[in-house]
């Protein structure tokens, strides 16, 4: 029987699919057992890979196919439909960017990213600036040309890359909205903690004893060791699919909670992944609902879950026995305390749960500006210097502690640093509406026992993919858009009222 | 300036060795640590990529350019003729057979393989029979099909894909020599033996102690450990391109000179890759010049050299250092006669030197009469029994031990067996050749200083990647060509002669 235009195109994001999935494991392997001197070939690999990538769906055939998809989309089911519109959103970013420009801000990002580490060790911004500067300029060409398909402002469409359908004015509505009430909430918890503080540990644990504990606690999440795996990188991530999924974190054996939230972390994106509808594996509809509900799901996993009386209370005992310590400091109450100490500082990636969205809010501001092309490079360092002392009352001692300290922008990311702070949000939604519906789920956990918790995000998030929007995804889930009220609710309830 | 076909071609072969070096490193993960769960769809990554390639040597375009490259070859310099001759290697491969025929091909070794498993674990051939039959009937097809592009034999045209230019002529006339001479040396090898026995070791050795050792020795032999790795499978084996070469070996607690000849051998394979010519890196002919050279490389380093008293004068004192043992067993002298110690048995991976080729020539008998036709697949343990009886004095005492024993006929690979033979004596005539060229060669490896060795094996077979012909080159190293007596004088000097 002949296959219809849209079963052609189905093959096509198949083997776009399949592609990519060896790039994950191309870049799992670049961080965690590559030998050094194989740098510049896996670049060249990962090259090669996205430009068939590419070519697929630059194709004059894959454009028909998607022109007649398109035409007789009413015959379609709900789902496919679905496909088809996420179709549309790929072969978009594929078929927009002139190869030239692809180019040449792949090899901008590239240099400015060595240049950024050297920047960053020397904590010398001047080295960074002409690097930043190119690759701001390629960045602002690359949002112009998006915006006039997306019909929107610059910066808005380079939000969307990240999170399709994210908008300055929802940003800015839920941010000011922080802004004006986090001071208060840190300020009263920092006073209420101070009369219980932790006690410290520095006990060195081994790596091996971490990693014994993280499999331990992700196989009673239900992390498919089967069809995954737990190694040790510089940075906590994530890489790979349903098929096969790899999660890294760093172990430093003075500092066993570091390493165990970051599993907590990259556990969540690694359930959602799980997760997804498995039928529609190859298709784009089947894939993640962008990076804020990816990252939703792992700061739900790792501050809501993990930071909580219930997760350290069937914790503690399997730390003891894993570890082989004991004492008071080892017990439920001191472990959560220690994980939920608010301690506002220069560095994103030490804040607590509660100053973490003051850190975004700076990136935020900022990176508006300068794709708007109202701040430029070099005056950079001042304005975050700054908006840093208004907001947390001190400048950074230099610039590795200020606006050198993330590799982000140098990498060309600019409208990522917003998903962070939407996914903290999204992330107390539905946590409120979790246990809303299933009142017990934190005995549960207390016991050991993820399943209601599990349950439930597979049913709400996980098993529908791409199919809504995220708003929409949101809504269905808990009944109402996003709501900064619900983040504020929860880091009342638990660092103010609580006890 | 407008390319000419010539340099147009090369870009695509450029593409086609970047696919390659991807299914390397895939190949590898699946071996060393990809989750067990994964293995379906890593089959579906490494089909994806083959697909690829074929493409584009497939495409009317490279055929295009090939013809266009051809007639104008006389413009064109040494290494780009050679180049071009490998060229039409790869394209015929790639274009002789229909599609149909791969798939089909591929699809019975896999099912193959895995009945193969249970079979030989259950030592039971009837379950594999009706298996093997379907590939045999395959491999027939893709024989006789390659023949008639090749002006050749069937099987001529089996032995030609794993080292070109072999024939049955040349194999014929050199295992009927070795078949003539061997076992009159085994037999007075082993009664020259059993007045020195070896002392047994049974300390077991920590399987780390076994990669530190390997490691050291390695690293003083020039694997370059930043563009490589060595890491632990149940087989051993060498994957990947110089850009990023890792190599495996197993290891047993109770058996650590397995895994010391296992590491020397995959060494061997992995500096002729890490020396073959940077320029022509992704080039057809600055690939290896296939099988044999590449297993002679191997055998070289682990029988000549590894398997040598000056070896074993180097490796005993690091040996004991590394491994914390001392006494006598550990002494030079007695590790190397327990790594020569001659001992004919059932089983191929565990023959010694001097026995090695006679499991060769049975398989090579056997696979030669399956694809004549002249052999039915039902018939052929019997045949194996009878033919081993003849050769070594016994029958194996079941099919697992018979023709069970290798997974090379399941998967297909029907002429790569007599490379081991060859590879055998291509090694004794090198050796031979680098003993005359640089007389202290031995002296100097037992000293630990191995230049020498690689310096010859560097310019003599590396450098030429595939320019020449197996026997050209064999013939510019050594003056001679494939000449079975250099093979057997190195056995009777070693077995016979020496102290």
């Amino acid at each position: 029987m002949k296959q219809t235009p849209y079963q052609l195109l189905e093959k096509r994001f198949e083997r776009v699919q399949v592609l990519k999935s060896i790039t994950h494991l191309l870049r799992w392997d670049a961080e965690v057992l590559m030998p050094p001197g194989s740098a510049d070939h896996r670049a060249q690999q990962l090259t090669l890979l996205d430009t068939e990538c590419t070519a697929i769906l630059r194709s004059k055939k894959t454009s028909r196919l998607m022109q007649h998809a398109e035409a007789s989309v009413a015959g379609l089911s709900g789902w496919q439909q679905a496909n088809v519109r996420e179709m549309r959103r790929h072969w978009q970013v594929a078929n927009i960017m002139p190869k030239r420009l692809t180019n040449s801000l792949h090899r901008a990002c590239t240099k400015a990213e060595v240049v950024w580490r050297r920047a960053h060790q020397e904590k010398n911004f001047r080295l960074l600036a002409p690097h930043l500067e190119k690759v701001v300029e390629l960045v602002r060409e690359k949002a112009h040309l998006l915006s006039s398909i997306l019909s929107c402002t610059p910066y808005d469409a380079l939000l969307d890359e990240y999170d399709p359908g994210n908008t300055t004015a929802e940003l800015d509505f839920v941010l000011q909205r922080l802004a004006a009430e986090l001071p208060g909430i840190i300020q009263h918890a920092i006073e209420k903690q101070s009369a219980f503080p932790p006690i410290e540990i520095h006990t060195p644990i081994s790596k091996r004893k971490q990693k014994d504990l993280g499999r331990f606690l992700m196989k009673r999440m239900g992390f498919q060791f089967n069809k995954g795996r737990l190694d040790e990188s510089l940075h906590p991530f994530t890489e790979g699919t349903a098929e096969d999924l790899r999660i890294t974190s760093m172990f430093s054996e003075h500092d066993f909670m570091s390493g165990l939230m970051g599993i907590l972390h990259e556990t969540g994106h690694a359930m959602y992944d799980f997760g997804l509808p498995a039928e529609w594996f190859f298709q784009p509809v089947g894939r993640d609902r962008g990076m804020v509900v990816h990252e939703c799901q792992a700061l739900l996993l790792e501050m809501a879950v993990g930071r909580s009386r219930a997760f350290m209370r069937f914790s503690a005992p399997c730390v003891q026995k894993i570890f082989g310590v004991n004492g008071k400091a080892w017990e439920a109450d001191n472990l959560y305390r220690l994980a939920t100490r608010v301690h506002p500082g220069f560095i994103r990636m030490d804040a607590d749960e509660v100053t973490y969205p003051l850190h975004i809010l700076i990136r935020y501001e900022l990176e508006k500006k300068i794709v708007a092309g109202n701040l430029r490079v070099r005056d950079l360092p001042a304005a975050w210097n700054e908006r840093f002392k208004q907001l947390f009352g001190e400048f950074p001692p230099d610039a590795a502690q200020g606006c050198l300290q993330d590799s982000h922008w140098p990498q060309g990311y600019f409208g990522y640093f917003p998903t962070y702070a939407l996914g903290v949000i999204m992330a107390a939604q539905l946590f409120a509406s979790i246990r809303q519906a299933q009142p017990g789920v934190m005995d549960e956990i207390a016991e050991g026992n993820f399943a209601a918790l599990f349950n439930w995000l597979e049913a709400n998030i996980y098993r529908h993919g791409a199919r809504y929007s995220r708003t929409e995804l949101l809504r269905q889930a808990t009944g109402e858009t996003l709501n900064p009220a619900r983040y504020l609710d929860y880091l009342r309830e638990k660092y103010l009222e609580e006890n």
